[in-house]
């Protein structure tokens, strides 16, 4: 008998603290403005992760998942913030 | 006289194409499979930049700068994809 089963996507998007100094943005913003772009004011470049998951799992499950392995492993929290967003689950028929 | 002037963020999401081979997402997810999150069946990692820019500017004219700094610096058209959003500007009274 098929079962449909929803897979979720987790989108992560990690981004330093404002407090924090970010070099790698203050590079890219500075060879910007010397091609031309002499408009933009800031530039801060972060982690952007997309994680999938098992089949069947409910979206509280996966949100509970993702959340802890940011805590444990993807994210750095002294000097990083994060956010998921969970995308809409595509169905799988199996 | 004080003017309103709107600041316009762009978010920028870089990820590889899904045919590119992503050995550091790859790692990810092996540490987490070995951390006990077997549920995880794939991770995929990209950039995410967050630009300002001047105020004053219009929708439009953000929305073109950012792309052309995509296609000319930020992003590898052969390797790579990418998203804008437009986040709401702020209003800053000058």
């Amino acid at each position: 008998m098929p079962s449909n089963q929803k897979v979720w996507t987790v989108e992560v998007r990690v981004t330093l603290k404002p407090s924090v100094l970010d070099p790698q943005g203050a590079t890219v913003q500075r060879a910007l403005h010397s091609m031309g772009y002499t408009e933009l004011t800031g530039a801060r470049i972060g982690k952007y992760l997309q994680l999938t998951f098992n089949p069947g799992l409910s979206r509280a499950e996966v949100e509970k998942q993702a959340r802890r392995m940011c805590d444990k492993l993807l994210v750095n929290p002294v000097i990083e913030h994060y956010q998921l967003n969970l995308i809409a689950p595509q169905t799988v028929t199996a």
